[in-house]
């Protein structure tokens, strides 16, 4: 079985594989790579490997049913809701959710929150579609950022859905809950953090993510949808469009990312070794605590604009005084191992992605690197 | 360098690989397999897997570029056409094309040749959005399958485009070459023959495919449309619907599948490797010939009704004289190594698919194993 003798012939050391802070895609454990690594020469005993059996075949629809059952008892999803497999990734919903959970119902009205970035493109993508007011927009870039109070809030209770984003990426700015409104019912993109906390999924009429951060590869979306929500079809607009047809043909509506599917199921079952939900949360929690504190007793060599009970647990973005500095501190900081540190292009500084991945001993690595830094280059 | 020395630990002898006909997913080269694992691993010296570099670093836009040289100088694209990698295979362009080849440039007229399986799916999916008329409807089950002669279609020369599937891959026909009309231009479902022999690109306004066959994994479709087709934005529908958008952004609209397009560019160099698509094309004639041979000198024992100028190259349905027969067949070819030979739900039987990864050596043993089940199962 030389499939089997594979894992051993591996390296155990990080030797090779450095400490990973991309966003997404972003770092993957060890074992998952090591498992996916086997299974694409060859897959359980198929003698085929696991991007090349059939999505029909028995094997892949009990990975399938695997995934769903897995993905439900970690976020403890009820019977209410359908959860959905999508390929694509996140930005496809910008416009699915205006078209299935408003238009699709005879309504134009829904309102948004904007926070940054992917709130704000959320937002655009909708109007090309329905009327969508703005509940908040907390999107500036000058001094600190936080989330207005729900008192601020310019909330239309006739709105089909209050949209916001969970967890803003390149921002780094995060609700500590969700806005605790009870109508309209909310819907939130949970691509950069959902899976690294639990979530009470009955108080969303939808939630969705793109994979590339906890759940495995680019290239796949998961939608939590409540089954009300659903529409067969919607006249007029292409079948792929429409989430009730997803959820008839179970997320196959045509041949699916099976490859992608498969690093969801490796993912799934790596978080259920580390404990489940509850222990990631405590740990991303600890992790994010840990950098944090490094850069607010820098002396203000690092800055995080982020009000503290809204800085994010997954997306830790800082900056340096200069171009130049940033400069030297990303080329010092990959020559270590430490990668993808770079902010996003459209803020630039710098940014460290910690999803459940990233284990203490990398934000420790990290941060011995921050004030080694901040010495010498300080 | 741990990771370059894994492929030695792998086996070269197929004792756990078996040979996989099936329709796609389909089989891969294990040579692709091998350079997969490695680069999961750790892609070239960056200290990352390939499925955790960030879309927007130097490597993956090189690797981007790789792949559209690649498929430009593999099928010989003049300038005139711009090549996408669109998320999700080849369904969502049954959408697509009426979208955008039709509705966004004014008229709702469209003519679609059907020869089996999707190409009438195409054309039910069209009818939602325009006008599609039938030039011929060759979608029967009985008797000898054929594609009808030019003279007697009814094409509608004001027509956007006329459609049709170069390949039906559950019915195994196929178009000996592109139909010789001049207009309306043409559009073309070449997913499961692109890049099995040398194409006229010129001829089409829009090709495409899903990745599954012969250009790696599922998850990914290429669209290889004419420039001038192109439409920035289609008042009222969603930017993801748009080629235009998908065009603009260089195929990432938003966070591309990563590892769909690495395996797509492993298949391409696979491809140079082989001498291209000529040196493809005559072993695909070849291997096909040898296997159809077989069914034909089976004394009616295997039976494959369609007629000799447009069987498939890449797919070779064929059946036995009932259910249990092919039940044994299936079950003691898959015994015996022989993997996924089983027709598509719709019709039953059998099918072997045939694409460009499968060896000269895969169809003798198939076709070995074929008379042997003959002599005593017959």
């Amino acid at each position: 079985m030389a499939a089997s003798t594979l894992p051993q012939s591996l390296p155990a050391t990080r030797v090779q594989r450095g400490w990973n802070f991309g966003p997404g895609p972003a770092m993957l454990p060890d074992t998952v790579v090591k498992r996916a690594q086997e299974a694409l020469w060859c897959f359980e005993d198929t003698g085929m490997g696991i991007a090349e059996i059939s999505h029909r075949s028995r094997r892949f629809l009990e990975l399938a049913l695997k995934l769903e059952t897995g993905v439900r008892t970690l976020l403890e999803i009820p019977d209410s809701h359908d959860v959905l497999f999508i390929p694509g990734g996140a930005t496809p919903h910008f416009s699915l959710i205006p078209l299935n959970l408003a238009l699709a119902r005879g309504t134009r009205r829904a309102t948004y929150a904007i926070t940054g970035h992917w709130s704000r493109l959320a937002h655009r993508e909708a109007r090309t579609l329905i009327d969508a007011t703005i509940a908040i927009d907390a999107d500036h870039d000058s001094d600190t950022r936080a989330i207005p109070e729900l008192a601020h809030w310019s909330i239309d209770p006739e709105a089909a859905f209050l949209y916001y984003t969970d967890n803003e990426s390149i921002n780094g700015v995060e609700y500590p809950a969700p806005p605790a409104v009870r109508t309209p019912p909310l819907v939130s993109d949970m691509t950069a953090n959902l899976f690294s906390r639990p979530v009470p999924i009955d108080r969303f009429d939808l939630i969705f993510a793109g994979a590339q951060k906890n759940l495995g590869i680019t290239g796949l979306g998961i939608v939590i949808v409540r089954k009300e929500r659903l529409h067969k079809a919607i006249a007029g607009w292409p079948s792929i469009l429409s989430y009730g047809d997803w959820a008839d043909s179970r997320s196959m509506h045509n041949t699916p990312p099976t490859l992608n599917w498969y690093f969801a199921l490796l993912m799934v079952e790596w978080m259920e070794e580390q404990g489940g939900l509850p222990a990631l949360a405590t740990r991303n929690a600890r992790k994010a605590s840990i950098l944090y504190q490094t850069i607010d007793q820098s002396g203000g060599f690092y800055r995080n604009t982020v009000s503290p009970e809204c800085r994010s647990r997954m997306n830790v973005p800082f900056k340096l005084s200069t171009p130049q500095l940033t400069e030297l501190f990303l080329r010092e900081a990959s020559q270590s191992g430490l990668f993808q540190l770079d902010g996003h292009r459209s803020v630039g500084g710098c940014r460290a992605s910690i999803y459940n991945a990233m284990p203490e001993a990398g934000i420790q690595e990290l941060c011995v690197f921050m004030n080694e830094f901040r010495r010498h280059a300080g």
